[in-house]
C-alpha cells in the first residue's frame, strides 16, 4: 500500500467519523494515525470483499476502529500499516460481510416446530393465531427476540429487517446484543398483541420512530404495514404519509401467495403492486417481502421505484406460496435480497440454506442450471440484501467507509474439503456452524463460536418454559 | 419390562444369532444371558424407533451385542435388564436410526465445487469427464471415498449406495471405515477409468462380486449399469442376467433428466421405465435413481416391480433436472428414499438437507404444505429408504431383530431451542453438525463429533494434494 492510498484511506475514514460525529453511540474519537492503536484487525485466508468488483484478497486483512473499516489489503501491508488492540487470526478462515436477513419475524422462534405440514389457513388459524393471542406479550418478544438474536449471530447474520408486536422490545434486544436491525411497528386492521386497529397501531408506530429515531445507529425504526389484504387503500396510504413524514421507510408482506392474488384482483381490480403503485404506496422507502406472484408489468414497476425485493425460498416453499420469478426481477434490476421469514415456516434462521435453495429452486424453475449462480445469491445476501433495505451505502461489503459487519468463516470442516472455488463453498457447502466470529459495527458479537453479547443459557431456560405452557395450551386447544 | 418379554426378546436375539452364525464377520457368541455383558447401551431423551407404528420412547434405551438390536424401551427397564461393556449417556440426545442415502457417487467428494452454475453438458464435458480421465485410479478413489465416508459418518448416514469406478477399492473403505454399503461395479458402454467397454466391465464387475458376495455382511455388490442412454438393451439385458445369476441386484440412473426423456423416445421409442420393462430388466432387485419424468402408467409399474427409487433433490434442482413425482409415487405405493446424488453435483453428502428439500420442493411444486410431511420424508430417509435399497428387514429401523445402526442427534444446538415435537425438528432444522454418535453394526464409528475409524488428518491432506493437481490442470485445460 503507497503513501498516497494510505493518505486517501485516512482522510476519508475520518471525513465518515467527522460526519458520524453526532452519533450518541460512537465515541468521538480522533482518526487513526500510523501509531495510534486502532480496535481490531479482522484476517483470513480469503477475504470475500462483495465490493462492486468482487475482489477476493488472498491472505488479507481488514482495519477496523470505531465500528468502521479504515482499510482491507494483504495482512502483511494490513498489519504493518496498523497496531490493534485485539486480532482475529486468519488461519483456516474465509472473511465476508455478515449476511443480511431481510424479512424476519424474529419472536417467532418460540412457535418454531409447534405445527407443520399444515394448510396455511389450518396453521395459522388452529396454531399460530390463537397461541399469539394467547402469548405474545412484552416479555414474549423479549425471549423470542434474544433467541432469534442468538441464532443469527451463531449463523453469521449481522442485520435483519423484522416485522413483529412490541417494536421497542425488540429495539432494546438488538441494542443489547449488539446487531443492527430495521425494526418495524407493525400495522394490521385487526386486534393485534399490542394494538386495537390500524389507527391505533400507526399512532403506537409514531410514538416508538420518535423515540428510536436517532437513538441508536444500529437500529432504524420502520412502519410495517402487514399487507395489502389486512390494510385497506387509505391505511396503506395513512401509513406512507406516516413514514414520509417521519422520515422512516416501510416494509411489507406483498403478492406472496394465491390468496393475496386473487383478494387483490377482487378487491382492488388490480395486483398488489399496480394497487401500490396506484395510490402512491411506493413514493418513499419500501421492502417489499416474498414478492412470489408479480407479472412482467409489475417487475418493471418494483425496478423503476427501486422497491427492495425480499426472496423467502424457504417459506415459500414450505407453506406453498408459489416460486418467485427471482431471476426476472433481477435481470430487470430490481434489487432482491434474501431472507429466512420468520421460523414458524422455515424452522430456522439459517441464511445459508436461504442462498442455497435460492438458487437451486430458481435453476429447477427456470430448467436452466446457469441461473442464479453463487456469486449471485452470495450478494443477494450480503451487498444486495443491504442496497434492498436501504443500507447499501453503510454495510453489505467489505470496503473502506463502511461500518465493520464482518464474519470470519471457518474452512475446516470435512465438507470444506478440499476447496476449488470460495464462493462456491460458501454458497452450496457452508452452513450456520461453521461461523467462527461475527463483528458487528465493530465489535466482536462471537469469537470462535462463542457468543458473547448474549446470555444464552438464560435464553435457552426462559424460551424452553414458556414454550411448555404454549404447547399445553396448543395441545388443550386442539385436543 | 416383564418376564415374558424379556423372554420373547432373548428369544429373539438368539434365533437370529443363530440365523447369523454362518456369517464370517461376526464373532459366534451365545446370546446373551441377563448376568452376561453385552457390548452396548445407547440411551437417548427421545428413542425415534421409525417402526411401523412411529413408536417414540420418551426416555429410553437400546441394548446391543454382537451388532445385533436386543432390545429397546425405557432406559430404566433396558438398563436394570443388561449391563453392558460401553454406554452412550442419553441427556439431550435423541437417538434414531442411521441415514440411508441411495444414490451416491462417494469419491467425486474430490471434485465438489470444482466447477458449478453450468448447463449439463458443459459441466460434464469441460469439467468432470476429462477431471476423471485425468486423475481417477484406484488412489483417486480410495481417497475420495474415504473423505465421503468421513463425511458421511459425521452427518449420521450410516449406510449408502455407491456407483463409481474401482468398486474393490470402495468395498475396503468401507470396510475399513465400518460403514453399511451397496457397492456398484459400474458398467457403461465407454471406455471408464476401469474398463474398455460395457463387456469388459460387466466382466470386470462379476470378478468384484465373487470376491464381496460373501466377504463382510455390512457390505452388499452389486451391478451399477450407469442409464439406458450409455447402454444398449441388450447390455441392460446382459447385467441384468449376470445379476442375477450372480443372486445380486443393480443400480441405475433413471428418467433423469429431459436429455434422457427425449433420448429415450428416440431410441427405443418409448420412454425409460417402460423400455426396461419390455426388456425384463426389472426381473431382480433395482434401485433407480432420480426417477424426475415417470409417467402415470409408469409409476405402476414401479409399485408393481417393487422397484427402489431414490429421489435426489439437491442435484435434481441444482443441474435442473426438473422435479420427481414423489408424492404421487409414494401415494401409488413405491418404494422411494433418499440421495445426495455425487458432491459434484450438491455439493455435500447432507442428507438432513435432502430430507428439507425433498418436503420442500414437493409442497411448492403441488402448491400444498401437507404433502411430504416431516414424518414422511424422515422415513424416506431411514426405513423407507432400507426397504428401497433391499435392505428393509436389516436395518432401517430400531427394533429387536435389526442391526444395530443407531445414531444419536444432540438437541443442544440454538435451533433446536424450543422443541415442540422432535420430528418436526430432525427434519426442519437438524444440521450435520448437531449428529453426536455414529453407531453401525453395533460399532461406534463417531462419539461426540470425534471419528474413531478413519484418520481424518491424512485423509485431508492426501484430499487437498490431489484436489491441488486437479486444479492445476482444469485451469490449463480451460485456460
Amino acid at each position: 500500500m503507497n503513501t498516497t492510498l494510505k493518505l486517501i484511506i485516512a482522510m476519508l475514514a475520518s471525513s465518515i467519523l467527522l460526519a458520524c460525529s453526532n452519533d450518541s453511540n460512537r465515541a468521538s474519537k480522533a482518526a487513526p494515525t500510523h501509531d495510534d492503536q486502532i480496535d481490531l484487525i479482522i484476517m483470513g485466508d480469503h477475504i470475500v470483499s462483495m465490493d462492486d468488483a468482487a475482489t477476493i484478497i488472498e491472505a488479507g486483512a481488514v482495519a477496523i476502529d470505531d465500528g468502521l473499516i479504515l482499510a482491507v489489503g494483504p495482512a502483511a501491508e494490513i498489519n504493518a500499516a496498523y497496531s490493534a488492540i485485539e486480532k482475529l487470526s486468519g488461519e483456516g478462515m474465509v472473511v465476508m460481510p455478515g449476511l443480511v436477513n431481510g424479512h424476519s419475524h424474529a419472536a417467532m422462534t418460540l412457535l418454531r416446530g409447534l405445527a407443520d405440514d399444515l394448510a396455511l389457513m389450518d396453521w395459522l388459524n388452529d396454531y399460530i393465531f390463537p397461541s399469539e393471542v394467547q402469548f405474545v406479550d412484552a416479555e414474549f418478544v423479549r425471549i423470542g427476540t434474544e433467541l432469534a438474536c442468538w441464532e443469527m449471530i451463531r449463523g453469521g447474520t449481522t442485520t435483519f429487517v423484522d416485522m413483529y408486536y412490541y417494536p421497542d422490545t425488540v429495539a432494546e434486544v438488538v441494542e443489547s446484543c449488539g446487531m443492527r436491525a430495521l425494526v418495524s411497528a407493525t400495522v394490521i386492521d385487526q386486534r393485534s398483541p399490542d394494538a386495537e386497529n390500524a389507527d391505533d397501531s400507526i399512532r403506537k408506530g409514531v410514538d416508538f420512530i420518535a423515540r428510536w429515531k436517532d437513538r441508536n445507529s444500529r437500529i432504524t425504526p420502520i412502519f410495517g404495514p402487514h399487507a395489502n389484504y389486512t390494510l385497506s387503500a387509505s391505511q396503506l396510504q395513512a401509513v406512507r404519509s406516516a413514514a414520509n413524514e417521519h422520515g422512516v421507510g416501510v416494509s411489507i408482506h406483498m403478492s406472496e401467495s394465491p390468496f393475496e392474488l386473487q383478494y387483490s384482483k377482487d378487491t382492488f381490480g388490480m395486483t398488489s403492486v399496480e394497487m401500490s403503485e396506484s395510490i402512491g404506496f411506493f413514493d418513499g422507502p419500501t421492502i417489499a417481502a416474498h414478492m412470489v406472484w408479480p407479472s412482467d408489468k409489475e417487475i418493471l414497476i418494483l425496478a423503476e421505484r427501486q422497491v427492495g425485493v425480499i426472496h423467502n425460498p424457504t417459506s415459500n416453499m414450505k407453506i406453498a406460496s408459489g416460486i418467485s420469478p427471482v431471476a426476472k426481477m433481477l435481470d430487470a434490476g430490481v434489487l432482491v435480497g434474501l431472507g429466512t421469514d420468520g421460523t414458524a415456516s422455515n424452522n430456522d434462521l439459517d441464511m445459508w440454506e436461504e442462498m442455497r435453495l435460492a438458487s437451486f429452486l430458481q435453476k429447477v424453475d427456470r430448467m436452466d442450471a446457469t441461473v442464479l449462480p453463487a456469486a449471485t445469491v452470495l450478494k443477494m445476501a450480503t451487498s444486495g440484501g443491504a442496497a434492498a433495505i436501504g443500507l447499501g451505502d453503510t454495510i453489505g461489503s467489505i470496503e473502506a467507509g463502511k461500518r465493520a459487519d464482518i464474519i470470519q468463516v471457518a474452512f475446516s470442516d470435512v465438507h470444506h474439503v478440499p476447496t476449488y472455488d470460495v464462493i462456491s463453498h460458501l454458497v452450496y457447502v457452508t452452513d450456520e456452524q461453521d461461523v467462527a466470529s461475527v463483528v458487528v459495527d465493530g465489535k466482536i458479537l462471537m469469537k470462535d463460536g462463542e457468543i458473547l453479547s448474549i446470555d444464552t443459557a438464560r435464553v435457552a431456560n426462559e424460551a424452553r418454559a414458556l414454550a411448555a405452557e404454549i404447547q399445553s395450551a396448543s395441545q388443550e386447544r386442539n385436543r
